[in-house]
């Protein structure tokens, strides 16, 4: 197998905690996206939709889309699971991965491609370009406000996401919270249950990498 | 089990059409999205998202989001299968439900609630109210191209999105094809492939659901 990766990306990292949490080490290659190396004829011929991370199977099977690659790796490794035990644990854990994959993680991303000055055009991921809409960067920053709020109300009474397993869902909520950070929307004042939840799942050893 | 519906919306016939593959029957309560029963105080304590699907088991547990709801479908009844028989082949379907969903029913969805004149201020399905952006629209319609030919590309080769299997992928594939018919988004000229694959897939009884 070889993985996909960029290390100053958000997404692939989802992938890299979620390794970490399994103990799993893949053959890990670079793609450069500052120089745009996602584009390049040879890394499109393994993801064309010229995003990382991808996962390719040692049968040439390309998997990409962190979701499909994590659970591929949960089938691989099921112990420790970062799916759920059981039907409706697992089916609370995809959830909360997809609604904040959806609705912080996409926010974010509205709010950042649409206003960094190196994105012009690159308002979306993948192979077509899309001219940045200033609006949408505006929204993006409301939707990541109110993820925030739904993510401290969601962990009022639970420690994790779902319940006292730390999934998926986490591993997801965490990078968006980082990435919201990094873009200058901090975790609000008074989202206490917030803050302690993020605490403790930065100072995992996987948050490293 | 109780799920909550709304016949004429696209999201919850993803999954009647997976009920109706499964022979599933469950008892099904109507939301009235057009006079805004989703935003009743007794549909906001069943999904504080206020959107259809949701899915309440008999524990009180409340699942939103089709996958999630699926998956736990999925479990209860697993023949046949609609995420897949192996690792791998699973791990598609995910990818390619995600795929759809994010690049081609979001699309669809952006260029629907940009643009309908009944929509103002509910640009996003959600709680909060946000304002149309008529560019969004636009890219909204680019986006559901891009997602047909990127389909078309899929099925030059395979029967269904995952080869041979017919998958939750294609549900979600088939309401995005439906969906963009409504919305004056056809299926393009020359793409004979998802042309083929769409009689096969209307063509099931499911399709009526």
């Amino acid at each position: 197998m070889k993985f996909y990766d960029c290390i100053t990306a958000p997404s692939p990292r989802r992938v890299r905690i979620f390794m970490a949490e399994k103990g799993l080490e893949i053959d890990t290659v670079q793609i450069d996206l500052a120089s745009g190396e996602q584009f390049s004829e040879a890394y499109r011929k393994i993801n064309p939709d010229c995003v990382v991370p991808a996962l390719q199977l040692d049968d040439g099977t390309c998997l990409s889309e962190v979701l499909a690659i994590c659970q591929y790796l949960e089938e691989l490794q099921p112990e420790p699971t970062l799916f759920g035990q059981t039907p409706s644990e697992r089916a609370l854990v995809t959830m909360w991965h997809t609604k904040v994959e959806q609705q912080g993680l996409l926010g974010m991303m509205d709010k950042f491609r649409n206003s960094a000055k190196g994105f012009k055009d690159r308002a979306l991921a993948g192979p077509d370009n899309y001219p940045q809409i200033p609006e949408l960067a505006r929204r993006g920053r409301q939707r990541v406000e109110a993820c925030h709020r739904k993510l401290d109300g969601q962990l009022a009474d639970s420690e994790f996401l779902v319940g006292d397993l730390y999934s998926i869902a986490d591993i997801t909520a965490q990078v968006f919270v980082d990435f919201a950070l990094r873009g200058n929307v901090p975790i609000p004042d008074g989202a206490d249950n917030l803050r302690r939840w993020y605490e403790s799942v930065s100072s995992r050893p996987s948050a490293k990498a």
